[in-house]
């Protein structure tokens, strides 16, 4: 019998589990979920005869270690930051390991350590990062092998609402990680366009947006990420003059978000002190800083962002409780926690509401003096509020890729991201079972 | 003899130098300034009788205590985050410590040690922090000894050039750290006005900002501070219904460095990869983002941050350069380190120029049913680019203390800022000699 070894039994981690569960059976898999809330671990695997839950402190290392040593594959759904321990005691124990996450440097760095050992180290094998990687790859590889140089690639991703569950002025409900989505786009995000890099600031990033179109779902927002240009080499595409990864909302969306910038309510770099003796309408009251002194909170407020107060982003604003009189329920917080705070409440997935994830690429290419474009979207909703399209994405890769590593199929050796076909193809093929199907349009 | 070592020969020494060299015969001081740059040191003595040079790489902790060892007072001109290590030499090895710096929580820690061992730890003894304090302290004891109840105080400062050497369409050059004024403002500003919280982020920071009249020298900008709330304590001014710390420019300049911060050049966040590969022309169409694909670069931008193509907001960056062919100098830079390495040259104070400071607090109280209000302003020019106002008004307040403290005339133990009366008595009258007088005007 396999065992394998799930640490972290949170929002990511149903449908991996629940696929692997189902799995275990005919391919003699065991699974371990590990997580400090061993309650959840529990209801997670639900008494399944292939599977257990156990208490783990993932912090403290001599507890891990004696987990991670009596398994042959870990999965780290842990935070981040947590990988690199994790990584290290898999070296020095001898064990595969998969996460879904970015790989930061450090874990990068055991790169050679890895491949000596004949240790499989795969990483952002979710669905952004994950699917984005193979389903591009593959059909990136496609373009060439017909004799395409591909000229341009742009690629969208958003994890947004069921139009049958949207039912709010924002358009937008939250399927992952709210802080993510909070602090999204600070710094400045960087791309190639025509074969010119290009800047822009967080101050103007709602602001420059583009308006795209998806194939039978209509225009949909869509503001740059930071990091189109990290791929460039690891897809091939050095000579590519346009690179543009970026991020899709609803329309109407960037504005009313831009707003919140503007106003201040993503800083997440100081406190407020005593901010839970604070209403929403103090806090906004603050916000307008220097100088205006006549007229309502609202109406200075959208004078200070230069729109009218009946304006559909200030009804946006209005609809959060931003002008209310209620106390704000976390103290010496920074504006961004209080806005996440607020948010989660607002925003949040109703049992039976649908989630949505969005995945579009686009490449232009030339063959002999032909140009070409092919258009590649993925539209996939959510069951309800538990089994979302973004947790099915997220662990159905990790699932499958976990399920052919431990059935030997697969042994891409070292640090990788999953861009070489051995591993996309068979994945990206058995994802289709579950409805993971990319419609490509040839022009 | 009294044995005074000053760790540091930079742009802040020479005044505190020249001020110690002075008084060496008469109080018997005898002082070592060590540099990792003996030679920079050694011009600073110029062959004194009652000083010395040495080489010393602060840095290197046995070095550095064998130095401290030898001395009776320290005088840290380290960058910041080395004063932690000077404080625990000087508490281990029972030495006085002084630096023109603000105190870290780190320091601050190390109170009840240096009280205990009898030992003054002086900080924040420059001009700002440093003759703020003592300045605003002064009159606010002042106003108290004479019944009144402060209800609002203003404070501003700004390093500037001296309108006869004043000569670029900015009205400013750089008398102080270039790496301060290019990172200045970057978070949120917080104050107290009328009672009530106010934060202004970054992104408005340089617009919202305010005109105000300096007694005989007529109006100038004003843009908060992010620190206003820091003093309230320590001066007293819990009941303050205004509290409110700026920093002075000449008008224009506010509009035209948020056209920088707007276009993202303040970013120091990212390293723009092979920047010496590009123009400054390149690197402004790199910030135009998307979108925006007819006309010149600079007609672009221009629309981009909403101003006119020869209004004086793009003079000044035309001025700059920044639509220039010429090459940046800096290899994989940060926008801001490549905007700070422009503005070094551009604004450099050239020989003969004369930089000025001016420093204003407003006190406005009540002394029964009666309103008043107190406007205290100090004007201070330097006499050339090396004996500039700012260096005095750093380099003297340390001078005199560190006199007084030889002397045995002072002896606030712990880690202290000068807001004692003790303490800022003396050292502001002596001041007064160098010229540095504050016009007081009540209305």
């Amino acid at each position: 019998m396999k065992n394998l070894l799930i640490i972290g039994a949170g929002r990511s981690a149903t449908a991996l589990i629940n696929y692997i569960l189902d799995q275990g059976k005919q391919n003699n898999f065991f699974i371990t979920v590990a997580d400090a809330d061993v309650e959840l671990a529990k209801r997670k695997i639900n008494n399944h005869s292939h599977g257990r839950a156990i208490w783990l402190d993932a912090s403290k290392a001599n507890d891990r270690r004696d987990v991670i040593q009596r398994h042959d594959v870990v999965v780290s759904l842990l935070p981040p930051q947590m990988h690199l321990e994790v990584a290290q005691d898999c070296i020095v124990l001898g064990k595969h390991m998969v996460t879904a996450s970015y790989v930061s440097k450090q874990v990068f760095r055991l790169g050679d350590e890895a491949r000596q050992r004949a240790l499989v180290f795969m990483n952002e094998m979710g669905l952004d990062p994950g699917i984005d990687h193979m389903s591009a790859m593959q059909r990136i590889n496609d373009i060439r092998n017909k004799g395409g140089k591909i000229t341009a690639f742009y690629s969208y991703t958003g994890g947004l609402v069921a139009p049958e569950s949207d039912d709010n002025p924002w358009h937008y409900k939250f399927s992952w990680n709210p802080r993510n989505v909070v602090l999204a786009g600070q710094g400045t995000a960087q791309f190639l366009e025509d074969g010119k890099l290009k800047y822009i600031p967080y101050r103007r990033l709602f602001r420059q947006y583009r308006v795209i179109d998806i194939p039978g779902m209509g225009k949909w927002e869509m503001y740059a990420n930071r990091d189109s240009l990290m791929y460039k080499e690891a897809y091939g595409l050095q000579d590519v003059k346009t690179l543009l990864r970026g991020t899709i909302r609803h329309l109407g969306f960037c504005d009313a978000w831009n707003a919140l910038v503007r106003i201040g309510l993503t800083d997440g770099t100081f406190p407020i002190v005593d901010s839970d003796q604070l209403t929403y309408h103090d806090l906004m009251e603050a916000f307008l800083g220097i100088s205006q002194h006549t007229g309502s909170v609202k109406d200075r407020m959208a004078k200070l962002i230069e729109t009218e107060p009946d304006s559909e982003i200030m009804q946006k604003l209005e609809w959060l409780g931003l002008f209310s009189k209620k106390r704000i329920k976390i103290n010496n917080a920074t504006p961004s926690l209080i806005l996440e705070n607020l948010l989660l409440e607002k925003w949040a997935l109703q049992p039976k509401d649908r989630d949505m994830v969005i995945m579009q690429h686009v490449f232009e290419y030339e063959i002999g003096r032909k140009k070409k474009k092919l258009t590649s979207t993925l539209v996939m909703k959510g069951d309800d509020a538990e089994h979302t399209a973004m947790s099915k994405l997220v662990g159905l890769p990790l699932g499958i890729f976990v399920k052919l590593l431990l059935q030997g199929k697969l042994s891409p050796t070292g640090v990788n991201i999953p861009i070489m076909p051995e591993v996309y193809e068979p994945v990206l093929e058995e994802l289709q079972q579950y409805g993971v199907v990319f419609e490509d349009i040839e022009e």
